[in-house]
């Protein structure tokens, strides 16, 4: 099923309106979800709707949130999101980053309670226009075991850097920090299909293959996926991210993450208020020139991009390439939807009387 | 051979004024020399004394060099390191950042037109001791290939965050960004091992458990060793930290890095001048409280550390852990020396006529 990515954008704008959301949060929230659609990350789109739905429905969710800049200075800010969308929230915050960098050099927000804010590449490519190197990540629910452990204690904790060029497209790296995203398990489950070695572990810390090692009670393993070949490494940036996310804002971390899912409760002993994310932008010209250093932009990624292949149909990509490239055809072709996902809209769309075909 | 640890600082720091260091940038560059072999990152300290001397005899590295901030905004700065050693001009930048965090919130110094720095997590603990976190990171030779690519076009790019924590002892991550750094390739060629899967591959880009792999022109992999378990993550951080360390300073990039070793020529196209590194330093209370941060600190490593594990014996470490317990124990101990290195530093004891025992 296929739908024109303007219905889509439009839809989900009018669910989350007829669910509380003020119009211009509404919009703000349905561009970024959208951003994830149309970029090929299927995961963060408008598969999540619903399940944001559920957790304004268990006012876990705040759609009128006063979102609070409560401590700054000139390079850094602390922003409380009043338990808002990530959607919201993370805007807001990013903007505020971007405000600094234009008379500190750089500007640096760790946000505190909020919630889910879909994908992190989004935030970090609003400084490209202006002429800031954009970063943004967020921490998650527990879904990843620390090296050497069996328990659950991460996200899976995404580093987005996003660095403009010139007259090359910019350079924007989105990674969680473990080795495979949980949506590829979804993937794998459809087909019935074993997972590659490092991706997971089960309920006993044990290697496995299996996609439902997650579901089951096991979890995704950091980028590197056992210590001889690095996730000690992974688990590492995953650390600094909850750190920078949570410890430095007042968000809860680690284990005490709130789930994104409605049917799992929050911990009962929270460390902090809701989840946390942390932005930055750096002025490229606090540096150079900003015509200089994408000159060299130009420079480094023509190079990269010409390199010598192992197997000549398989260029050196970079990171942003693909998914600027599924963005260009989405935009042209619309986005295909998965029936589960068409379903749960289909359902939105009954409840809130917002039509959907 | 075991060497006292003072013992040791003493003769790197004479040699180096023998060859022409002033005294205060000797006792510096041996000060973080010295952390290396203390901290267990062997190829990184002493080892590398003779190395550094091959190339001030070739004028690759000036000795006397004037350091200059050529470039400024209030949270932000770039250092001409007039090719001085990187063990010189890495203090002075991170300084500099660390001043402008006390002003500014935070500090980001991009360097150019400097050499090998040594070990990056000695430069991010230098923002512990003023409460801050500190990030330090470095371009270095090219002997990584991007995914896909049977070309060394990056180094092995380091990154190092230390964030302050209360009574427990600090968080230190400093890593690599590739699967295995090279010196463990070093120890495998030495006891005739191959290595592990997703560690190297060779010159046609295969994927190889040649321990001499690299040193007949194949490469290292980036962190996740291969598109299926995520070599284009390690990939992409290597290149951020290329892009922060030498494009943002205007040092060389990619495959113009220099190479840190004297036989080799420098390119004789540079894209920019000498290697670039790139520091900042984050003031923990311009963004909240240092007592409520660390204390946070304090319950994340606590929690961390009794997290429950695989195996009974093997615990799950924080960052920083295993270089700490090595330093408390080497201290103590000695410092172990190889033969080949020892021998080394003899020549380097006969030549300048610095005693050496």
């Amino acid at each position: 099923m296929l739908i024109a990515h303007d219905k889509l954008y439009h839809f989900a704008k009018e669910i989350l309106v007829a669910a509380g959301c003020p119009v211009q949060e509404a919009k703000q929230a349905a561009t970024i979800l959208l951003s994830a659609d149309l970029r090929g990350v299927d995961s963060h789109g408008v598969a999540r709707l619903s399940g944001y739905i559920r957790l304004i429905d268990k006012k876990r969710v705040n759609t009128t949130p006063t979102i609070k800049l409560v401590h700054e200075s000139p390079s850094t800010g602390v922003i409380d999101g009043d338990e808002g969308l990530g959607l919201v929230v993370g805007p807001v915050a990013m903007k505020t980053a971007i405000e600094k960098a234009k008379t500190a050099g750089t500007g640096w927000v760790s946000v505190r309670n909020s919630n889910h804010f879909g994908i992190a590449g989004c935030y970090a490519m609003m400084a490209l226009e202006e002429d800031c190197i954009g970063i943004a990540m967020t921490n998650a629910s527990p879904l990843v075991a620390p090296t050497f452990s069996s328990e659950r204690l991460l996200g899976t904790n995404p580093i987005a850097v996003a660095i403009p060029a010139g007259d090359q497209p910019p350079f924007v790296l989105d990674m969680a920090t473990t080795t495979a995203a949980n949506g590829k398990l979804e993937i794998l489950q459809r087909k019935d299909q074993s997972t590659p070695e490092g991706w997971v572990q089960d309920i006993n810390g044990e290697p496995t293959v299996d996609p439902y090692g997650v579901k089951n009670g096991g979890a995704l393993l950091p980028l590197g996926g056992d210590k001889e070949h690095g996730s000690h490494k992974g688990y590492g940036l995953s650390s600094v991210v909850d750190i920078f996310s949570a410890i430095l804002s007042g968000a809860n971390y680690g284990p005490w993450v709130p789930p994104f899912v409605a049917f799992l409760d929050p911990p009962s002993d929270p460390v902090g208020k809701g989840i946390g994310h942390f932005f930055g932008a750096m002025r490229i010209d606090a540096f150079r020139p900003a015509s200089e250093f994408k000159l060299h932009m130009d420079n480094w990624i023509t190079r990269f991009k010409s390199a010598k292949t192992v197997v000549a149909n398989r260029k050196v990509l970079i990171p942003g390439d693909p998914e600027r490239e599924m963005e260009i055809q989405r935009k042209k072709e619309g986005i295909p939807l998965l029936t589960p996902v068409a379903k749960d809209l289909q359902e939105l769309s009954r409840r809130f009387n917002v039509p959907f075909d």
